[in-house]
């Protein structure tokens, strides 16, 4: 129950804090450069037509690329800027209104903190659900981090692909592929260095050459 | 040009700030009651599920008694609650997106405050413009006071209805619909006393009573 084509490799997360200062579109290119397979987009306080031309920015990059891109929690921005899908929260629309909205071809990912969370997204329709934090991470401080132990027990019972996220690096990112996870998610780990390319060619290795991928 | 079945007599906007402590769904049924016309719902730091939760209830109150209502700024929202449309304003997605969106049969109203944004609105596809801050309002203070010179001026050049907002009391009233406004919006002058029904019916009669309505 993998969609078509869905490639959740290394998923990198544009969170605003991350990019202050620089260019959207030149980091987003930086991105696809270094081997990110999907790109989401996060934005809170930001105006609604600020959001869309940012989000308008990403969509042209990624199209010339061929990298998905999904905007997070606001399904109406997705289809505006002709994303490929959203990446729901558990506060966000829940997964069955967003795929009622976006069709079957959308891709519709959940953020998911232990077994019945991706249970419930799994049975609301959602493509893949993400999971963490897995490990302590900087980008957010009241995180509950989960562990290895959580990735095993999810996959155990989910059939669709888990991606997981929450302080993985290059370096423990393969003990993260053992457990059982399909791919990985960064945000400071790609976009926390001056160094974008570099950064996700570093994960892109570690991932393949880690046994599941 | 103006939408069938759509009465733009009075407009009431539920703005957060003016409901605190009371029951959204009360003062809804309040509103109803006393005669408005069409029900706008402005939510801001909330999160969407949250959002989606209170209209869903002001979607069933309004339903019931036959009133149009109207998300602000989210069409994700609208969408999901089954609202009649979405109103506007001039940070939030563009009506033209607005109306892809949400199809040929969906209200959507714009906020303009000059005959410039007013005609665009017209063009981008919106069923009505509000105009204003007509008078000076205590419910935002950073707004620019356009007076009843604004309405005769953009009502001169514009088919879709316009809906007067900003100050509107059920004593000035009057004064704007002579002014060429097909109906007022009006946020403290109905929510900011405990006496919801008898502020509306205040405004219906003064509405009644007005030359053009």
């Amino acid at each position: 129950v993998k969609k078509e084509g869905l490639d959740l490799t290394l998923h990198a997360v544009l969170d605003p804090r991350f990019i202050r200062g620089r260019s959207l579109a030149r980091v987003v290119r930086a991105l696809v450069k270094g081997g990110v397979t999907i790109i989401q987009m996060r934005e809170k306080d930001i105006e609604t037509r600020e959001f869309l031309a940012r989000a308008l920015l990403v969509r042209e990059v990624t199209r010339k690329a061929r990298v998905p891109f999904l905007v997070n929690d606001r399904v109406d921005i997705a289809i505006a800027s002709r994303a490929d899908g959203v990446h729901l929260g558990q506060r966000d629309l829940p997964a069955r209104e967003a795929r009622r909205l976006l069709g079957p071809r959308a891709v519709i990912g959940v953020s998911t903190h232990n077994l019945r969370e991706a249970l419930k997204a799994e049975s609301d329709g959602a493509d893949y659900a993400a999971i963490g934090s897995v490990f302590a991470t900087t980008t957010k401080s009241d995180v509950t981090v989960v562990g290895l132990d959580m990735i095993r027990r999810v996959r155990s019972r989910l059939h669709i692909p888990l991606v997981a996220i929450g302080g993985i690096t290059p370096e423990n990112a393969r003990s993260v592929i053992a457990a059982g996870a399909e791919g990985v998610a960064a945000i400071s780990g790609l976009l926390g260095s001056g160094r974008v390319v570099e950064a996700a060619r570093r994960y892109r290795q570690a991932m393949d050459m880690a046994p599941n991928s």
